[in-house]
């Protein structure tokens, strides 16, 4: 993984939102460094320091780049404290961050994971700012990434299992039924939950399944949105064939009041 | 138009909204079909399943960009039902998105319009979610039409005429008055009708004109918002030369209570 | 500055919001002039003709990008009245927008300043519109710019004191005190001063000083949020160098009332 493509790719989450000059600025450096590269928003309306949301868009987005494309994921609410920047090798991609549990999935999932401490104390690193490590650390690592420095020159190598990792939900077997929670509200309100099709599918053993929410409302597990009529509320797997919550057209958070951290609930049809 | 240029362009229409990964991932797609090409955003803040919007955005868009731009439009309410994909090649551009209405002003006023409906049983097309056609099928087809694909290799040509159109909003003669409606609300407030300046002059027929609005409020037509003084409400042709309302320096929408669907009447000053 | 290399690089600054198609269009004219253009987004979330946030946020953000990048910049309350559009080289970088104010910081600290006047009457442009000359105006000129024309063609050369400026706030001393003002606020909720370090330590003489806020409120000044623990109001110095108060990852202009335009104080402790 030391060639470089002639146009490198990276990619950038963060929570810096879209109105100050924060993501321009990242840019700017970047270019400085590697005046070909390629330059891909994921998002930057990661809530202020929401370390879980950045690490639920960096599982879901990556594996869809070319192989040894940059991911450079910037929520760190340690910043100006000693927390490690790090640079990661894994699944073919490179990943730049900070140490916060930020790539606990890649960390924990991916293939032949290699982690390097990038030494702050470097030459590449001038003026470095109390308040801005992601203009004045982790660009100039992409930066130089992308123009072609080996990964295992940044710093020493760590081992992956000292990492810092996110606590993350489990779906369990509670009673008759397979209690999982909801992990993410999308932009249409439609709910992602942390129950995975081979978990649903392994517990349904055959059977027809329902799924219930909150306080006891029961939803059709269905193939699409469009399956029910328009305003309908059900349950579908998701293009990560994860279980959703969703309404045919419409908003299932806001109108089911569903948020983050609630738990759902599979049950064998009788 | 088979030969397609070094670095080819595509734009991007989608109600995706920017703070999950959904857009970063149908460019990493697209990169993966097409490593060379540029992606340039259009709008992803299309409110959820608004095919009127995004058919408004598209019209007053494409139009900039050079031959041979492809444009992906992905306003989807439909995903997951049989409604069909589409690949169109008009006006020396290529469209890419859902038969669902979102064409209508491409099918009706682009010259040399032809029409292809995507095969989705192709190779090109493994594991389609009943979620995401745009990763899964639109993304695919825009990023091979990139990478030098013949569009009519994409599946068969069908009529211009078997494709959904929208209901559009037409301005008529009412009375002493020319009738149009609000078609379109931007961000500074400012509010596009139906009412072409052709068919205002026509109407005038040499005589000057006022705009009337919902209530009774009369606005001058005038050049420009900067021929008003600060704070004052006007009409004025827009830089597509149709009939707009605004405010030099205000919210002509919140300020005079204007939302798309109401409607406006011109009327020759006696 | 006339050679360009290979991939020129533009920055772009609006007020265009991101939901309509201004920005798309802006970039389709770019790229019909100078098609190997990469144009990166600094903001196009400038509140409605705010000329002093766009000059803030250019000032923070084009000396990251490399030489002879051109920066757009187009927040223009006098669209369509007879205010000149400018063209400047500065710095070893390329600045084009209307001339209210908003290169107050280019022209007034920039090396080597040389402006020009947009002759607006050139062949270059053509149907220029009333309401939108971001497109038929500025974007053609920094297309062409990209594309290598030598800027001194692009009309004629004007003295740098003739150009609009802005008012600046600038900080002061007020009996015990270091006056200075709250001169922009992120997206986090951190607000900037226009109060420097080096204005501060040269007030400070040696001693500790504090920071006094809006009603009485004492904040202690601290090098980084992480020096502080979670939740606590402090000041620090930003990586501009300039005074910022801040919660550690929270939010200070919320949580402490705070606007831009209020006074800050700096007081040496006793």
């Amino acid at each position: 993984m030391t060639a470089k493509p002639q146009s490198p790719i990276l990619t950038l989450i963060t929570d810096f939102g879209l109105q100050d000059e924060f993501v321009g600025v990242l840019k700017g450096v970047i270019l400085n460094h590697a005046r070909a590269a390629r330059i891909v928003d994921i998002s930057h309306l990661i809530p202020p320091q929401a370390i879980g949301t950045a690490s639920h868009l960096l599982a879901r987005s990556y594996g869809y780049f070319p192989a040894a494309t940059i991911h450079l994921v910037i929520v760190d609410p340690g910043v100006g404290s000693s927390r490690a920047i790090l640079a990661i090798a894994a699944d073919s991609h490179y990943f730049v961050g900070p140490d916060n549990g930020v790539f606990t999935p890649i960390l924990d999932q991916a293939a032949s994971v290699t982690v390097y401490r990038v030494d702050t104390t470097a030459t590449l690193f001038k003026n470095i700012s109390a308040t801005f490590h992601g203009r004045d650390i982790m660009a100039p690592v992409a930066g130089q990434l992308a123009a072609g420095l080996d990964i295992s020159r940044l710093g020493p190598g760590i081992a992956k299992n000292s990492c810092q990792r996110l606590p993350g939900p489990v779906s369990c077997h509670l009673g008759a039924t397979l209690q999982g929670e909801i992990v993410h509200v999308d932009v249409f309100g439609n709910t992602c939950t942390n129950i995975s099709r081979e978990a649903a599918e392994s517990f349904a053993a055959g059977q027809s399944i329902q799924v219930q929410v909150s306080d006891g409302l029961i939803l059709p597990l269905d193939r699409s949105y469009a399956s029910q009529v328009k305003g309908t509320a059900l349950a579908l797997y998701d293009s990560h064939d994860y279980l959703e919550i969703a309404i045919n057209q419409g908003n299932a958070a806001r109108s089911l009041g569903l948020a983050v951290g609630m738990k759902v609930h599979l049950v064998r049809q009788s």
